[in-house]
């Protein structure tokens, strides 16, 4: 019987570094002897059902596809946001999924996303465990939100703190330079954790005071309190740069940008305008002569500018696949990769994994003790957590100054 | 009696290059023995007429301040909305302009900025000749807007075109990793001039397809015609992306963006908008199942995301403030340095003046010619024209991953 193939696929929302990680992966399963053709589906396990599957191996010509696979933002096998229903629904679809694989010969499955792409892992794992097949399926992780636990960070995490804290920097230096008070409210991606919003501190180096407050969803946002901060800020100094997480809410779980918001298929709010209504309070309650005030949102732009990733983040995107292969080829199934850290600096890290059972469906959120006392900036730990993770400048091909990305041909389908 | 001194301010909106152009200046100035110290008045005329005066001479002390100057985006020295006013008023305001210059020994005055900073020197330049006062006045063009006249384009617009091209190619990938359709609308800066947002269309390279629809200025936006386009497009491609400009305008004259437009101080209206609005129109009207909306704005990142400058545009800011200084020392008052192009492949380009009078207070708008007939695509020459302007690539310093900035000491101020 010839060897098994190997099949990856993609999940959840886009990132820098989430294509480093199957170049990682279909690099080792392309070396490998133990493992056939490496497959990709498209669109996740929703394309998967459909038989949206190409054959990576035959596409993948060049060591030049490689390098620009890694520098192409967004998931180039495409995402879903489809997920396996539970109780007797969910287990047909399971039987299917099982079918297409044994269909394709397929030994080895990839998933390659963040908290709920690791919760379909796990049950397909445990599945196939439960049915006695011999397939293995293996998480590599990925998120900007950093909430995956069990590992030090997340693939893509380094790559949007990058943006996030360079643009901080930026556009302060664009607030400053008129001699008028102002306030920017710049909001950053993140529901529940406000990891990449606390990176933009980042952006406060060489005595650069940007960002001023920095509000986090762990935090319990108070309207009252808000103001006074901002008014204190604005006392000593004249313009002042707010990062917001847009998951900040109320005491009553509320979030404040709650008005608008809609529930996507995971049951998630969509988000969006809690820097708008920020805003808004800023303009309608404090009173300073000429004071400017802008609502600036980083948008889908924080997880996508793969023109500014941090060479750190790809890097270690590109060896959680690769590791994830190698754990797979190992029989290990059920498990996530993570990263480990034993220094900040010099920066020490090792992979390893840990079951899928205990990662799904868990949220990571920052520390209390990393964020201040008054609860609108981060502790020293914190910056010594995320200094590394933006390290490093990614070496994306550039052809008359313009990035150049990789694309997939989903026209050619395999069939088995 | 000693060499006179020189002086050079900053005006208008930032962008990535301007202080690219200061370098050059500076650099050109401190060359010469011609010329005295080297000031920096902070905050344009209003600082100036404030006596916020540094000695730049004193400050530059390192090849690597010059290095680091060149690459931080935004003002270093401060810019202000404030307009010498027209009859006795302003009359005053020169006077008083010019007895500092005298008090200070100055010789030689650059004002680096836009539209309303040509304005300026030119009425600096005239007083001065109308007094027979042996004071030069040299302006040097920036602005992101690509619309003063008699340059081929402006220090500051290839780097925001490179920016606002490679953000438009990101975010598409950012839009397509879904198998569901949607709209993207983003909101690109210019008021009257749509140069900018057609620069998005250079992210339309290898294949891929956004913008899939531009909207400028320069053509009345009629939203029922609009409306028919988008849904044209959606019958075509799962997602588009469709870039506008900030000051897209009805029949009438009015900004889509109206409604929530100020006045600033110089009688500009303050945009902001015009995609939110968009995406509306398409969310109420256009009926196809799960289609996602989304509204992006730039908002200032596109002029200040120097890590992201074009090398072009920064080297040729750069040469005009060089040019400048030679100009005057030339004893040429009253005139702009101007990029002049004489092939686009080989892209080839000389300096030159013009005189201010025929610069200022016009507006360079696209020509008709270069925008498609239905008035949502810019043609071959557009494209042509735009290439060499956003090639080579920044080379900033980056210290753990993020970009230093200079600063000026602008506690040090000078007494004459």
């Amino acid at each position: 019987m010839s060897a098994k193939n190997m099949i990856i696929a993609q999940s959840g929302g886009p990132s820098s570094a989430i294509n480093a990680s199957i170049t990682g992966a279909i690099a080792r399963g392309m070396a490998s002897n133990k493992i056939g053709r490496v497959y990709g589906a498209m669109n996740g396990i929703q394309g998967f059902l459909e038989k949206k599957i190409i054959d990576i191996s035959a596409q993948m010509k060049t060591s030049e596809d490689f390098d620009l696979l890694i520098h192409t933002p967004a998931q180039a096998l495409g995402s879903s946001r489809y997920k396996i229903p539970k109780g007797d629904e969910g287990t047909a679809i399971f039987e299917k999924i099982l079918s297409i694989l044994k269909e394709y010969n397929i030994g080895y499955f990839f998933f390659n996303g963040g908290n709920d792409s690791m919760d379909t892992v796990n049950r397909l794992a445990t599945f196939f465990a439960d049915r006695g097949e011999d397939i293995i399926a293996v998480g590599i992780p990925k998120t900007i939100d950093n909430d995956l636990v069990l590992t030090d960070h997340t693939p893509g995490f380094g790559s949007a703190a990058k943006y996030v804290a360079a643009s901080i920097g930026e556009l302060y230096l664009d607030t400053i330079v008129y001699p008028y008070p102002a306030v920017t409210v710049v909001e950053i991606m993140g529901r529940n954790a406000g990891w990449l919003t606390a990176a933009s501190a980042l952006a406060r180096r060489d005595g650069w005071a940007a960002p001023h407050l920095i509000y986090l969803p762990e935090i319990i946002f108070d309207p009252q309190t808000f103001l006074t901060q901002v008014r204190e800020k604005l006392d000593g100094e004249k313009q002042i740069v707010i990062a917001v997480s847009e998951g900040i809410h109320l005491a009553d779980g509320a979030y404040l940008a709650e008005s608008g918001a809609v529930e996507d298929m995971f049951g998630n709010k969509t988000l969006g305008g809690a820097a708008t209504k920020l805003e808004s309070m800023i303009k309608n309650e404090i009173r300073i002569e000429k004071l400017k005030t802008r609502a600036i949102q980083f948008s889908t732009l924080q997880r996508s500018a793969a023109h500014f990733a941090s060479d750190t983040d790809l890097k270690e995107s590109y060896q959680c696949g690769y590791r994830a292969v190698e754990v797979a080829l190992d029989g290990q199934t059920g498990v996530m990769v993570t990263i480990q850290r034993s220094g900040d600096d010099p920066y020490l890290t090792w992979f390893d994994v840990s079951p899928l059972h205990e990662i799904a469906n868990k949220e990571k959120k920052i520390p209390m003790e990393w964020i201040t006392k008054d609860g609108t900036d981060v502790s020293e730990e914190m910056i010594a957590y995320l200094k590394p993770l933006v390290r490093g400048d990614a070496t994306e091909k550039l052809v008359d100054g313009l990035p150049v990305f990789f694309r997939f041909d989903t026209t050619k389908l395999v069939t088995p």
